[in-house]
């Protein structure tokens, strides 16, 4: 009677023991400790600096735009100010910027990634314009996974003083 | 036989399961799905940034630097150009603020903070400083909790051109 109680007792604490571990199993491709390598991220990200690079020296804001957070609460700070949200940030590139001209040709260079966390992640790197007036300067880029995608949900954007 | 054998592996795996489980046990209170909420960790924050506006305030750079990652990899960016480590960043406060007349009153306000996950945070913020030629601006700071304490590991200062 007492082994059969221990048998029974056992068993159930099995059965319990492995429903527990199923959410483990399913959940554990999105968990943190299941991230990929830091420098994995790193190409992921400077590939999509890469592209919008390419999407503003062929003139194209809205696909250099594909990179931000599309959303209100995205927030751009440079020259002392922030501006708030995707639209209002495509705005003011598209009133700095109105023309080919004026945008010049874009470099992004020594880019630096570190890795937050599994759906976070930091980007240093420096930003030259060549045109008539050219400048350059550098920025912080600060990344979320959204919804599987990495978004850039701030962006922090200096000059460098004596470069224009 | 058949069911000697079915009981025997079935206890090992029940075995197997349940020291399985140990370690998620064992990990659990450390995990970014059990963070603090974070409207407290913007509160912890904005009270570490109140103690360095202080600490500026009473001329003591060496205590308004407690809120920097003390490491070579903390990075502070403005004017185009990117500091690298701790002591490379004191040194470049005492430069440009070898004085309480240079270093002037420091108000940081409008401050925001979003938690990234449990162990990293972004604050933006303006910062003025009152002095015979005032300056001021905004700043972005990344925060990530290291062995318990909440650390800047990257600021991007920016200063509003028409300020100084």
């Amino acid at each position: 009677m007492i082994r059969g109680n221990f048998r029974k007792n056992f068993s159930l604490l099995c059965v319990i023991s492995m429903v527990l571990l199923v959410p483990g199993w399913l959940v554990g491709e999105n968990s943190p400790g299941d991230s990929t390598p830091g420098d994995s991220t790193a190409d992921t990200l400077h590939g999509l600096l890469k592209n919008q690079q390419d999407a503003w020296n062929q003139g194209e804001i809205v696909r250099f735009m594909e990179a931000y957070w599309k959303d209100p609460m995205l927030t751009f700070s440079s020259g002392g100010k922030t501006t708030r949200g995707w639209q209002a940030t495509l705005d003011r590139y598209r009133a700095k910027y109105p023309d080919a001209k004026a945008m010049g040709k874009l470099t992004f260079d020594a880019l630096e990634t570190t890795r937050l966390d599994s759906d976070s992640a930091l980007t240093l790197g420096n930003w030259k314009l060549e045109k008539e007036n050219p400048a350059q300067g550098n920025f912080t880029l600060v990344w979320q996974r959204i919804q599987g995608h990495w978004k850039i949900v701030h962006d922090h954007s200096s000059l460098l003083p004596e470069s224009n």
